[in-house]
């Protein structure tokens, strides 16, 4: 077998484009995920005990293969500043760096936990391979909508220190209502509907008030699903009116037309519906 | 009584055009949902303790009436591997064959639990009735939405596992965070604001996470709301825009329209309008 | 004083066109809020305990108030039989009826939660009074989406019963998930996100199936609102293409617009604006 | 050093145009939330019982701080009543008296709470500065909205007094519905899907009318997002609408758009855009 050339490495590990690249982006996916649950087992006590080395095994050996994907990524890169300084250069780095440091430095085994940046490593895949169309039309909204969606949470954070800090001088520390800090934390669980139940008024006033902090939770929802369905609605406009037939050049067709609906002609498909 | 012929029966069993057809369709509605009603009154042991031996014996009297029902429903089917093979076949059979085995496997009480699949039938009949049209509007909706929803899916995903291993470090087992897997249940539970209470953080910091973990689910079910509204309002614009006058033959017409708005014709109404 | 006639009564009573009438009406509310602000504070026990007898002295005076107007009601009719059957007919009889039978029916006491049927007789006013349009658009909206809306509510069902179903089986009565019953109950508190925490699932199948239940229950929430959105978008539309530019005659006007974006003209409003 | 005119002065604080405005903005921002801080930090027991008389110092040093600023925005007011009288002037007074009248009446320290009122002094500033335009458009919806949001919630009271009394009669006082109003109380936890769980129906019907108040809280949060997603896309197309071309006054740009797509002149950005 011949050693392959940096430019063959570089279209394969990279890449996506060639049979060779996806079946690469496949198992490594399949790595990451494998190390991820890796991960979770040995967070379970009662699976530690029974089989502890085994995933400490292998958790060492998805380090060792980490780093030598890594390694090859830096060598096969043109521009390898380039690499090392970027996002997916660096979640690449702290995905094994921790495991390494762990045995030079005892006790930091809170850093053990940076290693579920290896989460991370998947959106590389995923960006690349598919749904890349669809996650750009959801964050175009979002990014359009940003500005507004700023201005409810801004509004949010004073409704939620009013009415935490209403609740902390009519309910007080006898009935949970310890701090200030404690009492807008409860009422960002009451106001997002998510009502852990920990914490709850006891007296009739505090009651009213939590009534109307839940009623204003439930009447605000709107307010960003609105932003967003707006902003997606305009962006999905946007999107057909943007497909056009190569026959008369005609736009706005449906997603999903096979033809011109004007000239009859047949469509093209947008380029990540080809994928498929 | 003359025994009816294999197509009269066919036509009484799967059609639903004729007042027999429909007839059938009533009785077998009412029977399926009193054995569903006898499944539930047996899993409360209050119940189960007073008329247990009655509910048994409806249940094996509700075994006999769907087996006969399927046994006429193979006898008369046109090509009766295709109606074995389809989804209405296969729930057909998983709705008697539970009862049947548990007679000759001892302790496969388990298997019982398989004749709730008897929801499904409902679903034959309904489908086949009435609501044909408006279940297809959501269903195409939520199809042409499947990519979004993925994606959304996926970033939700990994913010849960991101926020569930956070809350597992700051938390850590002797606040109930007793494992990553537990810990993504948390963040599950919190951040589609179910919030059960079974599990809360103690630690002011993780308090924080989770108030951001909170108003991030409270902004982003603005996502797949913006999506389906956005689909389905096209998709309601589809449905009528295909609305056509037979008179000038021209579309657009709301639902409710009972003469042509651009030539005065009378319209005529979709089919499922018919049916009511 | 002149004793009043049958017609000037019934104006004043039934209608809002005249200022006696908007007094009367006026008058009404407020008599029927402090009524079920008596019910309230009776079923306070502290309260009933200091004030016991004034609130049931409280409570005669508004019944025997209501008992008058009732008999004043039936009196100006012009059907009286219509009226006696009407919705508003029985909420007014229900109204009063059930303090009268507890005093002939001995421990009926629960009739007496019928008062709060008073509640229903606001309606009355509102309807009447102001929102009409604005209620008009909502119920018009929930009207058209009628349909969609039960497919929702039935697939709903189906899948609490089978999750429900499901965690009978897989968590079963040493969790809590004492029947089928219960169980439906428990998947409808979790997939409606409202998340009581008194019965939550322990086993870990148990809380993947419920980490399944609430991420459905979070997504399919946009299906309902999607339904609502799309309908009411067009409900609005179509309010603002009925007004119409009294001189050029064309339609699409803002709701707000003071002059004709055609001719320039002035606008009328519509009747609901009028009345501030 | 000379001392600014009064006019100098007035550009500085009242002015957002100037640097030396955007800089004392941008300075009393910082200072009204470290105030808000100190605050904060003053109610956690563990807090104050270790840097208690820093906080002390710090908190009259703000005071002193506000109450100087409250000072000379009077001294160089144009019109010191309609100052005073302004929601800004009430702020500005309300954030610094409380701390002097606790010194002249004892036992009054609840009047502290009210120092939280700076909160809202931030309001002026993000109003002067920045997101104007959005907070505008949100406003300018929810203002259109406001009827039918009122009609919402008049809907919503009615339904949560009677599941409320429902509950309180089918379960009673010895499962927490000690009440109506507590009853009441609990149907907003429920049907706003808050759901706290501190107090839960117990019986086979409450739990039934309790998973119908659920599925109606589930199923109405759909009625005030599709309100505001019709509004506020009605109000993003009036806004689009109003974008015109300064080349060939042709309206209906994306707000994005550098180019008219009509003749192609180069846009001009609305006046907010400029300001980042």
């Amino acid at each position: 077998m011949q050693w392959p050339s940096k430019e063959t490495l570089y279209t394969v590990i990279f890449g996506t484009e060639t049979p060779a690249g996806r079946r690469f982006d496949l198992v490594l996916i399949v790595v990451i995920l494998l190390s991820i649950g890796v991960l979770f087992l040995d967070s379970i006590s009662a699976v530690r005990a029974q089989i502890g080395p085994l995933l400490y095994g292998l958790e060492w050996a998805f380090t060792l293969l980490f780093t030598l994907e890594y390694a090859v990524r830096i060598y096969c890169s043109q521009n390898r500043l380039a690499y090392l300084r970027s996002f997916y250069g660096l979640t690449d780095m702290l995905a094994v760096l921790p495991s390494y440091l762990v045995v030079f430095i005892p006790g930091a085994s809170f850093l053990l936990m940076v290693r579920l940046i290896r989460v991370f490593r998947i959106l590389r895949i995923l960006k690349l391979i598919r749904y890349v169309n669809e996650a750009n039309v959801l964050l175009r909204s979002l990014n359009q909508s940003r500005r507004k969606i700023t201005v409810f949470f801004g509004s949010l954070f004073i409704l939620v220190t009013l009415f935490g800090s209403l609740l902390y001088v009519v309910e007080g520390p006898e009935y949970g209502f310890t701090s200030i800090p404690v009492s807008i934390y409860w009422a960002i669980v009451t106001i997002t509907t998510v009502g852990f139940g920990d914490i709850t008024p006891q007296t009739p006033l505090g009651q009213g008030i939590a009534a109307v902090t839940m009623l204003m939770g439930y009447a605000i929802i709107a307010v960003p699903t609105g932003i967003i369905s707006a902003e997606l609605g305009r962006e999905l406009r946007r999107e057909y009116d943007s497909r056009h037939c190569p026959q008369c050049d005609k736009g706005g067709h449906e997603r999903d037309a096979k033809f011109c609906k004007y000239c009859g002609g047949e469509m093209e498909f947008p380029s990540d519906d080809k994928k498929n």
